[in-house]
């Protein structure tokens, strides 16, 4: 299976309602704040996840659009504010919101985002209880995402962040919107108790592999893969799982040892050579490995949880997906 | 009736609750973040008014308590995001969560906020159908008071505003809330359909006219009464449907004329007879008069939409609370 390609035509499906969903108010200025990060495209791979799984379960794919695009919406509103809090120049190589207008007008496009998710969620075609129980779920993943970007926020002024707390947070601000996406998918697609709750645990659990397997690759792969300099994480004193575990493994003995080094680790300016050393003390220290392991641990638990399904193409796919989001070197 | 003391009595019954919705979460500095307004109390206007009504047209207060909170939440949550925007440094005489906090941490506890108002939501006791109708109005609700705060922050930097760009922005940012406050009431009460709309209508029409004669207020009370200085709308060059009425009456030629006087009108550090003689040139051409008119007309139209209402101390209540708003003088 082509996963990739696979990926883009699914994602196609998305993009027509989505940009009409957005299509929204009579402020234009607002509106096309709104739409800045969603016309730029993605993979769209949350609205993906609830369609593949609706289909999986009961052929009902497309009656999980709405629900897709609610959280395709609720996915950008994040992006928004991140940005703006991270004070992030640049999205999808274009300009960000609170750059391209300013930071008043990227913060209420990310609220009007939000409110306009709940509006597209309320279209579900669903009897009402399971609307109740959506609503109940997307609200609730909203509010650990939140959590989560606060934990990333506050992680940054602490050198002593633990791999509990790190997985903590990589689970709230990645993995329980997939998370919400594949159960969702479940309760429209009319799946029963076990399958709604297989299907949440399968996307919580390969959105967090996701995550880890992601910044390894930031350490790992080329530039021209990734898209932006290899070890902008390091540059960015970013405490990943790599991070984190290395700085455990150190101490503070190791810390002091290796502190000409671990200059670089924060240090915007550091050069190419520079954070190549630290890479090469991570590596040391087996943190590499170590993410790499645990990634891998969760996409092989997350597969598991298919094991609830009927065979059919889009089971295989959700498979794939996994192996295709990690695993993979580049 | 002593309006005050019946919304205060009113108030009462709602902090609890309140509070109780707002115990969430592992994360102790979000939390206090997100607690931080709803616990410097506030009249409780907008639970007041989807309890009121909802007892009004069927004895169903109580079952408007989530919802009510709800607004009551999202409503919080604007005022964090607005304090940050308008870089408001004071609010009910504690600093704001961007000062107690930083930035990032005001824009996640606002996000933060706004999903626990859709969680709370959720639990309201109605059948499935209408609680998918209240998810259309409160999303609705949400976005068009997003349009509002991106008119009002926009107008700070034009000097064209018309009078129905104003009225359209305080309707958006202001009213709306209101009216989607007793609508709701309406539906959760078991309303008829022309209740539901008069509901929604009389709490639009009031919210006007309260927004207006509160600037009316700001312009003509005391300091000890406004609880801040007089005229800092005139200090902050606030368009005002008084400022804009007047710019607008003055035209080119009457705002060269009195350019020394306007000079004040923006300026923060104009002295007190300086914004006293913008006052006095805004009361001359009539538009302090003409505000006041207008609330009062809103108000007395919003009155005539209680005539769908049966007979009862709520029903009372109701068009006190619009002479409450409206029409005092201090």
């Amino acid at each position: 299976m082509d996963v990739a390609k696979e990926i883009a035509a699914k994602a196609k499906k998305v993009d027509g309602p989505l940009l009409k969903y957005l299509e929204v108010g009579k402020y234009e200025k607002l509106r096309r704040a709104m739409r800045h990060y969603p016309e730029a495209g993605g993979k769209r791979l949350r609205p993906l996840m609830a369609m593949t799984v609706a289909e999986a379960v009961g052929k009902k794919g497309n009656d999980a659009v709405p629900f897709g695009c609610c959280l395709e919406i609720i996915h950008n509103f994040t992006l928004v504010h991140d940005d703006v809090m991270d004070e992030d120049p640049v999205r999808r190589g274009r300009p960000s919101v609170h750059v391209l207008y300013d930071v008043p007008t990227a913060i209420i496009a990310g609220d009007a985002l939000f409110a306009v998710g709940f509006k597209v969620l309320a279209t579900t075609p669903v009897d009402g209880e399971r609307m109740r129980r959506l609503l109940e779920s997307v609200s609730e993943a909203i509010f650990l995402v939140a959590e989560g970007q606060q934990m990333d926020i506050d992680f940054e002024s602490r050198k002593d962040v633990t791999v509990e707390e790190y997985m903590e947070m990589v689970e709230k601000k990645t993995a329980v919107l997939f998370a919400c996406a594949a159960e969702g998918g479940a309760i429209i697609g009319g799946g029963t108790e076990d399958q709604i709750q297989d299907m949440y645990e399968y996307a919580r659990l390969s959105g967090i592999g996701f995550q880890i397997w992601d910044d390894v690759l930031g350490l790992t792969a080329s530039e021209k893969a990734l898209g932006k300099p290899v070890g902008s994480d390091i540059r960015n004193g970013k405490r990943t799982l790599i991070a984190v575990h290395a700085l455990e493994e150190l101490g503070a003995k190791g810390m002091r040892k290796h502190a000409a080094v671990l200059k670089a680790f924060g240090n915007p300016k550091a050069t190419d050579a520079q954070v190549k050393k630290v890479i090469g003390l991570f590596e040391g220290t087996g943190s590499i490995k170590h993410a790499k392991d645990i990634a891998l641990d969760y996409a092989a638990k997350a597969k598991a949880k298919l094991d609830c399904l009927p065979e059919s193409k889009d089971k295989q796919f959700l498979g794939a997906l996994v192996d295709f989001s990690v695993g993979r070197e580049s």
